[in-house]
């Protein structure tokens, strides 16, 4: 299998490149659609079509064209005609379908939508329907539910009957007349309890279960706090409407670290850009704060331009000293943010949050205070530039010092606000922590300078 | 299930509290054990202990330990005896009593490990002597595997009898005579099939499997891949050794994700310190890189002490300068980082990586260049500061798009050629690139200042 997927990267896009289909279509055969969904990365347009052609059914074809990066499929299904799109659609889970339509513009999907209402596929319409990133986004509406009452032959038999309509049936859920979910009994449980016995007596009735709107990082840590494989979902009235698979739950714990991580960043969360100029476009907003920030750290500076004058050294520290606030900034914007994500942290433990970000930033600006005094001190010993070396040492130091415990303080701050104002506390980690520490460590600094240099 | 879990939260603490062992206990019977292991994070350790003493068997106890935060569970085993530990780790799956293990101190895991080898528990020592980071590291060895010529009822029996000794058997692996790894069939086609064919028939051959010294990161990425609920692990002979399966993938793939937003924050991938003293003493070595390279820029600034004695204004544009340039460092490194870790971006990609960087970093460079210049321009138009204000708006606009540009290279450059020589990419995207770019960026921003400005 190792082996064939390398080779498959190697030669395939080769294969393609000199219009060689038969062997292409050899390897094709035997490949994983999820390999051949990687290779659309590096292929060109053109020659995606090609490839996607090489595969014998629509069944294929729409177990590849799922597996494809949301920005690469979007490029591919552009010049695809209706009929085909609607043929894929068919051959796919109701999910899977449902994900590919968001790809497509409004218009085109509605045009789509209509015509899967025509054939009676409401299931994928419906699905369309809810907000993509909640528990219903990521459902599929088939999946396999019996009552109470079935007996474990039964429900054997019912499975083999229709199991393979499924997307995955480890676990049979069990539902009472109404509807409503009421047990759950693994297939591992099923295969190993005698026949005769019904599924209520054998079922485990306490079901972690999520309601359709939830949102799916918190549907991700219920799924990963009780090791599920799959997490039942129930409407406002406990019926049970649909079910969340682990191999979704996997997509989404990698996506949502993906787009903290670049909204840390400062950076769009879209980054399947192809173009460099719509990389840039997404980019240059995100820059922003930090321009602003700038300026505004310029304007302060420069409201300081005759202190400057006098003691031309302090511009020098500058940007270590707002560099070493910022860091600190980070660390603990960074810290709280991913706490937050993984629960490690709530939004009520403010009080407890602040006073150990306090208690280390003090800890870490005394040992970096000290550090960078006697670098100043004895970089300005004897300089004609200032009157007192130990004066501007302590002014240094001590502006070091204050800048990382305010930056501690704002770092740890604002991402717990945020996160109880229900705004992305990963928004907070990036320009908007850096920013505000600038302006305030370069208030500090100079009022520091001012009192202990007499300017 | 979700009603029981926050009355837990709220109601056992304070049961705890007030010595109501009965109805704390009461409510620890129906509690799952990720819910009852969540509590101990806000619990201090002899209440800690009072709640693992109200779990039941030692079954129980085990699965509660297991879901503890693993620097909690090293605190409360500190002052646990070594029989009782013991117990526990008898009743634990072999990975799950290794990992345990490996919070111990040396001395204490070897001695425990010498009496577990007296009674015969020699999975668990093997699985403590691989390295926790690989495959075999996160694998059991209690895996189901049958020999090809098996006919689908016995498979069933076989399952029927031992089911209960493995951690979970959904799949079912297929090996020949040697021990190797042939087939797979899932429980559900074995449910599916009819009783008399044998498994050769009916079993999938392409297995998708790994070795046992494989990094973890990369097991991760096949399970995320293929979607699969559990991995084969093979020695290097193709002998089937351990099943690695996705409960444990999930914890994987968010610790990487943590581990790596940590990285790049410049913070120690240690953040389960409950004291803020561990804590400062974790994160001060981080920040020394930043400190280094401020004092490097001081020195810098300082060599051109006399050209902002000249046009003291210069010295309000430095943070701008170094921190559009360290935020556009910052974007390119995360993005490549990140692209690195999810497979997107390939090491063998360098010049395709670096030209985006180049030509997005260009694009932004031109907006800020000549938002940034006619700022300077418009507020040093007729000041008595700067000679011309229209030169100085030029020094300003070049140096900021300049900086955004070796920034860029430099964030898109590093974690591509860490990554090439195996060293963690995330390390570079921190302070790394942050000082490499104020360096560069002082660097520019004087020597163009020098040219323009004549001084």
């Amino acid at each position: 299998m190792l082996s064939t997927r390398s080779s498959l990267i190697q030669t395939l896009p080769k294969l393609l490149r000199r219009n060689h289909l038969e062997g292409a279509r050899k390897l094709v055969e035997t490949a994983h659609e999820a390999d051949i969904a990687l290779l659309f990365r590096q292929l060109p347009i053109t020659q995606q079509q090609k490839l996607f052609e090489l595969l014998a059914t629509p069944e294929r074809q729409a177990e590849v064209l799922v597996e494809v990066d949301p920005g690469i499929a979007r490029d591919f299904l552009e010049p695809v005609a209706d009929a085909a799109i609607l043929t894929l659609l068919r051959h796919m889970s109701d999910d899977d379908a449902a994900d590919i339509l968001e790809l497509l513009p409004e218009e085109r999907a509605e045009q789509l939508i209509k015509a899967l209402r025509k054939t009676g596929d409401n299931d994928v319409i419906e699905l369309f329907d809810y907000d993509s990133e909640t528990a219903a986004g990521l459902m599929t509406t088939e999946f396999f539910a019996l009552p109470e009452t079935t007996s474990c032959e039964d429900a054997l038999k019912a499975l083999q009957g229709h199991g393979d309509e499924f997307e995955i049936s480890y676990y049979l859920f069990v539902i009472n007349e109404a509807g409503h979910l009421v047990g759950v009994v693994s297939l591992r449980e099923l295969v190993l309890s005698p026949s005769t016995e019904i599924l209520r007596s054998i079922m485990e009735t306490e079901v972690v279960r999520v309601t359709v709107d939830m949102d799916q990082e918190d549907v991700a840590r219920m799924v990963a706090r009780y090791n599920l494989l799959a997490i039942p979902v129930v409407d406002s009235t406990n019926k049970l409407v649909g079910v969340v698979t682990v191999d979704d739950i996997i997509d989404v714990i990698r996506l949502e670290a993906t787009e903290d991580m670049l909204k840390m960043a400062g950076v769009s969360d879209n980054i399947d850009q192809r173009s460099p100029l719509s990389a840039a476009r997404a980019r240059i907003p995100w820059l922003l704060a930090s321009f602003v920030g700038g300026v505004l750290a310029a304007v302060l500076i420069g409201a300081y331009e005759a202190s400057i004058a006098k003691v031309v050294p302090l511009a020098a520290f500058i940007p270590i000293v707002l560099g070493m606030g910022g860091n600190v900034g980070i660390q603990s914007a960074t810290i709280v943010t991913r706490g937050l994500a993984t629960g490690r942290i709530d939004t009520q433990q403010l009080t407890r949050v602040l006073s150990t970000e306090l208690i280390v930033s003090l800890i870490s600006g005394l040992v970096y205070g000290v550090l960078l005094g006697s670098v100043a001190w004895i970089a300005y010993y004897d300089s004609v530039l200032v009157k007192s070396g130990l004066l501007f040492g302590a002014t240094v130091g001590l502006s070091v010092a204050a800048a990382m415990v305010i930056a501690a303080t704002i770092g740890g701050l604002v991402p717990m606000l945020f996160a109880r104002v229900n705004i992305d506390p990963a928004l907070a980690s990036g320009p908007f922590v850096t920013t505000a520490v600038d302006v305030f460590g370069i208030l500090s600094y100079f009022s520091i300078a001012v009192v202990l240099l007499n300017i």
